[in-house]
């Protein structure tokens, strides 16, 4: 095994990520289609190094949904590309001007958007974050080193050979796309205190990941993802809408952040439409876990322990729990929400701008489902991670995100 | 001694947090304006407990300068008092709204202003900290938390205490300062990993007192204030605006973040204006640390070593470097440079160009005094410190900087 040199690596993306973060959109966006065509061409040697990682999943007997996350396919190398080309529509934020005036001392402030500098992605088993986090990077004019999930690593470096080869016919070195080449946890590790290289942590997967992250790190960490997501059925709830919106939020798909794992139902409106939402948890094979009013109500039911009300189940699993007003459903929120997602259905405007109001989450809605914090059905056109956290970026992340500001001040001799 | 329950103090503050996020400006305003007035009707007493630090400072030995920023004075109190004051003339940041939109499927997304929550602020002797920093976290919806310093502890404990007689009279919790009453590092260091209370952590004060903060808390930290400052005097500097620049941002308060502490000459410049020059730092005392051709020319320059290039001298000491260019004193602000304030002084467009967009830093300057570089200069108003980190706020922190977006998404039922 070659000896791998983090600092090394993080101190070449450093000097590499200079002359990128003033190059022209231009110069950016051609990279990017670079990129994407070179994936296209080659993506029979991305499936054949797949196929080495997928047989190495088959031996440790990973689940379905691990080994489904782990599958490329010719239809998912395009996709990434696509993914790229998506890119080069949006608007480029740097450069951008913020703010800008002229003090009564004729100092001119322009407030201007430049790129953080080198952002440090640590991810687990999808391949595809390794593209999407290059060309978010590179379109936003950062360098990147990647460090990907060890069970995908046949697949990453493939990727990256692609990537670094397509590199080389463009005006963005190769070196700013470090790939950490190891299993080795601690070489991930070394990244954590590379403050002299690295502006940014971004941490993708896990809970266990994220808490590591964010205990070992000095450099500043952008937390993402754990989502307990709540929703409040009203008193005044519409029977339908909270069907289709607690159906959709929970069903479509229960394995990503923004799912619905907690219903908290006003106890009036439980009372009145109980066998409907019996029939339509069985319709679509819920299982609940509920307090005991709901256990004795809804047949095959789980009685709920504290367990359950923190529990992120990304399963088709839900929890219910009764409740006398929007008071007690906020009060919940704030003991075991994450600040990711939740909602409320109600008719009631007041009630509905309480929620609002006093509920503490990085998106909060109104009768609409949870799975729409999510950078693309945003509009924000493509997104790096979901922000859990309130510093610096909350919600979807998309290319601002990526960059910081700069104050240019331009005087005729201006002294104090 | 009483026991201190550091984190219990974090509860009773977030607790406190929750109904000051949705307080009226009215009502905020009104508040810093009694605080306002309690202080002013209490300054007796504040000098009186001030003496009891003074008096351990005169036994400790501090130096002047120390002393100086320990003792209040009437006037002291009563700018204090006027900052409070000034602060209710601010706009509230909260509630504003970023930016709005309506998706194509009708849902309404407003990212709008709020709070961070709890705002942990740690900082050293001075006890103006512990008015402004309530004054700015109180006006922009937020709880604090305040460690000052051992040597200030009675001056800051007798600040608190009237802050909290005051808030008794208003519409804010008296729980929502709280002030850390102990002289015991653990109990500071309790505050580091309180994330479930704890938004935002903001260390002011020297940089050891700031790394300790960045390398143990789990709490996001805002980093604020070391500034090795930098001016590179161009080939086509104007030598009147230079000798202004220079001898502002060197002696006109030598101690602070934004002073400079390195010239970076260039060569041909040198040699033509180098008596001026000597005069100059004659002049105005200054001790010159320099390359040997520097101390060759000026009488009295001490050889620069290594360690002096990095340093913050934050006194009359100033390091002097020729350079052949532009690239050698963009190369050596990269090197030794920390990221607060760096300035140009030319008469060509495209060099200032290229020095503004190619150095990294909170704010960059043409022709103009570093000393700029503050909140009430650039007309933020107020400010809790000047970020030298890239996440979240860069540069002088003022309200906004203390709050967070969430999205506020409106539907009528649309799912995904």
């Amino acid at each position: 095994m070659t000896e791998i040199n983090v600092a090394e690596q993080a101190k070449k993306a450093q000097k590499a990520s200079k002359p990128l973060s003033v190059l022209s959109t231009k110069e950016k966006n051609e990279a990017l289609l670079i990129i994407a065509e070179e994936l296209e061409q080659n993506y029979a040697f991305i499936l054949e190094e797949n196929e080495k990682d997928l047989a190495l999943g088959r031996e440790k007997e990973y689940d379905q949904a691990y080994m489904d996350r782990l599958l490329l396919t010719k239809e998912r190398v395009f996709e990434f590309a696509n993914g790229l080309k998506e890119l080069v529509k949006l608007d480029d934020p740097v450069g951008e001007v913020v703010t800008e005036w002229t003090l009564d001392n004729g100092l001119h402030v322009k407030n201007q958007r430049v790129p953080l500098g080198v952002i440090g992605m640590i991810y687990e088993a999808r391949p595809n974050v390794t593209v999407d986090a290059t060309g978010i990077a590179l379109k936003s004019g950062n360098a990147i080193i990647l460090k990907g999930g060890s069970s995908a690593l046949h697949s990453n470096k493939a990727i990256i050979s692609i990537i670094h080869q397509a590199l080389e016919k463009t005006s963005i070195s190769v070196e700013a796309v470090q790939f950490i080449a190891s299993t080795d946890r601690e070489a991930t590790e070394q990244l954590f205190t590379l403050k002299q290289y690295i502006d940014v942590l971004i941490p993708r997967g896990g809970g266990s990941l994220i808490e590591t992250v964010v205990r070992k790190a000095t450099i500043p960490v952008l937390e993402t993802g754990v989502g307990n997501v709540h929703m409040y059925v009203d008193k005044h709830a519409d029977l339908e809408k909270a069907l289709a919106i607690i159906t959709n939020a929970k069903t479509d798909r229960p394995a990503v952040c923004n799912a619905l794992e907690t219903v908290l139902i006003h106890k009036e409106w439980f009372a009145k439409n109980k066998d409907t939402l019996i029939s339509i948890f069985k319709e679509f094979g819920i299982t609940v876990h509920g307090d005991q009013e709901v256990v004795q109500a809804v047949p095959g039911a789980i009685e709920a322990s504290e367990k359950d009300w923190a529990e992120e189940y990304l399963s088709l699993d839900l929890a219910i729990k009764l409740v006398d007003d929007v008071d007690e459903a906020i009060n919940h929120i704030e003991q075991y929400g994450t600040k990711h997602s939740e909602a409320i259905i109600t008719e009631d405007a007041q009630v509905a701008e309480q929620f609002l109001n006093q509920v503490d989450a990085a998106a909060v809605y109104h009768n609409a489902s949870t799975r729409f914090t999510d950078g693309s059905a945003l509009g924000y056109g493509a997104e790096i991670g979901i922000s859990t956290q309130k510093l610096h970026a909350r919600g979807p992340m998309g290319l601002p995100a990526l960059t910081t500001t700069k104050l240019k001040i331009s005087g005729t001799g201006q002294v104090r």
